[in-house]
């Protein structure tokens, strides 16, 4: 594996299953452009998929989780010990995304990158151990180098595990109490946007703990000296382990030829740092959503997302990616099924 | 059956299974609020079902057709007979609306309650030949009292077939070629808002059409002397055989303890009707999705509707609330099947 992988080549789109795609949508029984959002979703994943007629059969949904330093500062409402517990829950069935999963007859792999607790050993959770948590970035660096590279690898490594499956469709989702923050100061990085028009209350500060939140975050920059022309120091510098992983998660399945539909605030940060380090990932990224969270239209704004939900979700786990997958599966299905004009004999607009 | 049914009182709210519902929600592991407005809509089909946990699994759709005299004044861009050709394309599988049906494993009923073939005759379709159309309105009142009465019977007969089955949600679809224009006339009534600004390109008139469009509503309107107070006289005078028949339908549902999803534009219109003809049946609406028709959003916001979707849909059919289906579905199943704080041994927030 080429050490500096992420920048390899991403597969192109199949163009002209694109074209068959467009020309079958305007042949089907309904005024042209009727079914929205919809229409031109079918297109895209037929030219992502390689084929006239997609379908969504085998989803994946990797979570990724790890803790982060940073909440020292008091930037969450929740403890931190929660992360691990919420571990133990998807696993269990309790969680929204463990729920989600199940409806969907998606699969559910859970990957802890490294929580606060080191003894953390859970039956059907990938423990990595990357580390105690991240280190707080208000003092020191996030994470190491060997620490970055292993949370992008650990991404790859989990595309590559559903590849073997079959998966049309990726969908990864975070879990990790203060990685709000840990994604606002990203953004506010890579976007250079002050932190406190990213800043949002995650989930449940209230207004003066979203101003402090703020303020931790531009101190941060400033100690680090982030720039925008740089995602990968800035990942180091302000991420986490499981946005690290989700980056290396997207770029993978680009390069794999496996779709992705990205889940909120976290993911479409770790979206804007797959993009930046390799453009040419873009085409595969999916949006599924416009959360609560504050931050979140400006990232989707910066990628030019069309996003297909807007519920006011802030959950993360990837459950407003999981949301979304009925409406890509129902968008497959109308595309296939639906009757042409002409093999329903129904008028078509006058000449 | 009162000759004035549509007055008789509707079902109560179940508050206690509201209540139960809410509590409930606060105890589930997640951050309180983040799955936005899935919360809202488990505890109000809690309220709507009487059961702390409902679920949505029997749903029927049922598509209410007709055609329109207004035609004749051309302000569509599909020549009327798409009307009947588009009733054997949902019954043979190949519409829209037959593809989500299936796929949602819902039952589909389709009820022709007059086009302009009056000899039309096809297998699974009810034809009920209320007149060949409505007459057009621009000249004439749209329907009789008699064709008024027996379409707003025909969409309760539909709901009380549907009630027979255990029906735990009803979709109303229309399709009737014309029928924008006709949604445009009563909402510009009703909502005492010029027609322009209700006005929409519907399956895809130009600009000059649009204009056009607004401008025969506008002269019929005058022509009637309808008043905003006046909904029935309203629906009979520049309505359709399709949209009485909607009204009646959600009238009946709400009467029954049916909840309803209401689709789009002229569905929405429909909705305004019977809300302004007994505002009890308003608790019993969900509103799926805000579509690409101009006059959607003021019906909506006249009713205070909060749509789950927004995807730029115009296709009709009841195919926007069929797609809002699969939110609903998992919108009950996080809240049935989640564990609670306590049963996942889970930290809520610190005290």
């Amino acid at each position: 594996m080429n050490p500096s992988w992420w920048r390899d080549a991403c597969q192109p789109l199949d163009l002209a299953a694109m074209e068959q795609a467009r020309a079958r949508q305007q042949q089907l029984t309904k005024p042209t452009g009727s079914l929205g959002q919809l229409e031109a979703l079918a297109i895209t994943l037929a030219a992502l998929q390689g084929r006239e007629r997609p379908s969504l059969a085998q989803v994946v949904i990797a979570i990724f989780a790890g803790d982060h330093g940073v909440v020292e500062e008091g930037i969450s409402a929740y403890p931190q010990a929660v992360t691990g517990q919420m571990l133990r829950n998807f696993v269990n069935g309790g969680a929204a995304i463990s729920v989600l999963a199940r409806e969907l007859g998606a699969t559910l792999e859970v990957i802890d990158l490294g929580t606060i607790d080191p003894d953390l050993d859970l039956p059907g959770v990938h423990h990595l151990r990357l580390g105690a948590g991240t280190a707080n970035f208000a003092r020191s660096t996030a994470m190491t180098d060997e620490q970055l590279h292993a949370a992008l690898a650990a991404g790859r490594a989990s595309v590559m595990r559903a590849a073997t499956q079959g998966i049309q469709l990726f969908i990864g989702g975070e879990m990790g109490i203060g990685n709000t923050t840990a994604a606002a100061a990203l953004a506010s990085a890579l976007l250079t946007c002050p932190a406190h028009t990213l800043s949002g209350p995650g989930t449940g500060l209230d207004s003066a703990g979203v101003r402090h939140k703020a303020e931790v975050i531009e101190r941060s920059l400033r100690l680090h000296g982030v720039r925008a022309d740089q995602p990968l120091q800035a990942l180091a510098r302000v991420g986490g382990f499981e946005i690290a992983a989700l980056v290396g998660a997207y770029l993978a399945c680009a390069q794999q030829g496996i779709a992705v539909l990205v889940d909120g605030f976290i993911c479409s940060v770790a979206a804007l740092v797959a993009v930046r380090l390799n453009p040419q990932c873009r085409p595969w990224l999916l949006f599924a959503h416009q959360g609560a969270e504050p931050g979140h239209q400006a990232v989707l704004a910066a990628l030019d997302a069309e996003p297909l939900l807007a519920l006011g979700l802030r959950l993360g786990e990837g459950s407003g990616a999981a949301l979304a997958v009925p409406l890509l599966r129902l968008a497959c299905a109308l595309h296939a099924q639906m009757a042409t004009f002409a093999e329903a004999a129904v008028a078509d607009r006058p000449t």
